[in-house]
C-alpha cells in the first residue's frame, strides 16, 4: 500500500537513553533515516532498488526543532511525508510525537542520490514516480538557515574509525551528530537543551581521514560548527541550544 | 504472562549496518542489552522497579561467539534465558538466530545490580524470584576465559564524551566496545571478523575521565586488550578474530 503519510511508533528504551534521561539527538537522527528508508522501502524505492543502481538515499540536510525529547520508556512516533521532489533532491518532512500525540517537534531533510561508484550524486529517471506521493501538509518549522564559520576557532581534531563508518563506506550521517555534540562538556547538557539543529552534509568522510572542528560562538546560545578536512568542508551545522526551564530530574543522586 | 524464553525478532535496516555490509558488535551487544531489559520488565523486575530503589542492573561479564553476523535487511531473533541467579549476580544466555532458524551465534553475560547512589554492587531481596525462571538449556559456548594484559602496550588515549554516556550516568557498555574495536583499521574488518568476544567491566568510567588502551597480542588473531584510567582496570577484553573465509560483498567499487 502506497502511503503519501507514513507512520511508526517506537519504545525508547533504558539503554536508548542518555545522561540527561532522554532521547539524545543523534539517536532521533537515527530514527529520522530508519523512518525515511522504510517509507521509502514501502514504495519500492528502498535500499534493494538503489543499491541495485548502485546508488544510495544519502542525507543533505537537516533540519530539527525540539520543545522536548522523549524521555525512557516512553513510547514516541514518526510521521513522515514527502514535501517535493525533483530529479536533484526530494524533501522529507518528519513530525515527532509523543504517547499522547503531543508534538515534540519536526524535521526538515533533504535527500540526494548518491552513485556510490562515482562518489557524486546522480539523477535516476525512475524515482519520477516520486511526484505521486507528494503531499500537502504543512512542517511549521523554518527552512535551512545559512551557516558559515569563517570566524571560527579550531578546537578539536581525531580520525574517523571504524564505528563511525556506515554501509556506503563513508560516515554516518548520525555519528556526525556525534562529532559536534561532543565538543560540549557532559555536564552542559544538563543544563541546556538543543532547540534547533542544522546540518549540511557537504562531502562525505572516509575511513582513516583527519577531521578538524572549527566553532563560531554567534551568541551565547547559537553556535555555528564546520568539520573540515584539509582545510575542505566536510559539513556545517548550526545549534541553538536554549537553557533548561524545569532542571532534569536524575532518579539518584550520584 | 512471565516465561522463561524471551524471544524477540527484529529488522536490520540498512541504516543499522558498518561498512562490511553487517551488524556490528557493538550494534549488537546494544541489541542484548535492550532484550535482557525488556524479558526482565516482562518479569516485573526491570528498569522500573530497579530505579525506585535508586539500582540498575548492570552489564559485568559478555562472552559472544558469532558463526556470522545478520546481513542488510535480514531478519534476526534473539533468544534469552536465565541460567542462574543469586543473590550476587544472575547469569542470562542469549542466541542470536537468523530468519531461517540458523544460529548466528551465542552470548554469555553476568549481570549485577548497581547501587547508584553508592556506586557499588548492591543485593536485593526481592529478586529472589529470579530463581523460579532459570531455564536449564545449555549454552553450547565456553564460559568466560582470563584475560590479562599485563605486558600490553599502550596504544590509545582519548576522554569520554557526552555521546558516550548512558542513563546511569557512565560510559555505555556497547561504547566500550566500540573504544576497544576502533583500536584497529577499518580495512581490518574488511579481512577479519570477530570469532569471539569477551568483555569484563571491573570500573565504571564517568565523563570526562582520560582513557588509557592497552593491547596484548598473544598470537596474530588472540588479543588482550584494557582499558585503564590513572593506572586503574576499567574493563578487560579479549578478541579472538578469524580470518574472512569467504570476502565480503560490497555491492560497489568505491
Amino acid at each position: 500500500m502506497k502511503q503519501k503519510l507514513y507512520t511508526k511508533t517506537f519504545t525508547l528504551t533504558p539503554g536508548e537513553c542518555n545522561g540527561q534521561q532522554e532521547m539524545s539527538l543523534s539517536f532521533l537522527v537515527g530514527r529520522i533515516i530508519k523512518v525515511a528508508s522504510l517509507h521509502a522501502d514501502s514504495w519500492g524505492v528502498g535500499y534493494e532498488k538503489m543499491i541495485a543502481n548502485r546508488t544510495a538515499w544519502v542525507l543533505s540536510r537537516l533540519s530539527i526543532e525540539m520543545k522536548r525529547f522523549p524521555a525512557i520508556n516512553e513510547n514516541y512516533t514518526l510521521e513522515t511525508w514527502i514535501e517535493d521532489y525533483n530529479t536533484r533532491f526530494s524533501t522529507r518532512n518528519m513530525a515527532i510525537l509523543d504517547s499522547r500525540g503531543e508534538v515534540c517537534g519536526y524535521a526538515r531533510t533533504i535527500w540526494l542520490v548518491l552513485d556510490l561508484e562515482a562518489r557524486r550524486t546522480a539523477q535516476m529517471e525512475e524515482l519520477n514516480e516520486l511526484r505521486n506521493y507528494v503531499l500537502d501538509r504543512p512542517c511549521p518549522i523554518e527552512p535551512p538557515t545559512r551557516m558559515r564559520a569563517d570566524e571560527g576557532q579550531k578546537i578539536d581534531s581525531f580520525a574517523v574509525r571504524y564505528s563511525d563508518i556506515d554501509l556506503n563506506r563513508h560516515v554516518n550521517s548520525a555519528r556526525y551528530v556525534e562529532y559536534l555534540l561532543n565538543q560540549y562538556p557532559f555536564e552542559w547538557f544538563d543544563n541546556n537543551r538543543v532547540a534547533r539543529f542544522e546540518i549540511a552534509y557537504v562531502h562525505e568522510a572516509r575511513p582513516g581521514v583527519e577531521i578538524d572542528v572549527y566553532r563560531e560562538t554567534k551568541t551565547e546560545n547559537d553556535h555555528t560548527l564546520e568539520l573540515r578536512h584539509d582545510g575542505n568542508t566536510l559539513c556545517r551545522s548550526r545549534i541553538i541550544f536554549t537553557p533548561r526551564t524545569e532542571p532534569i530530574i536524575i532518579p539518584f543522586n550520584g
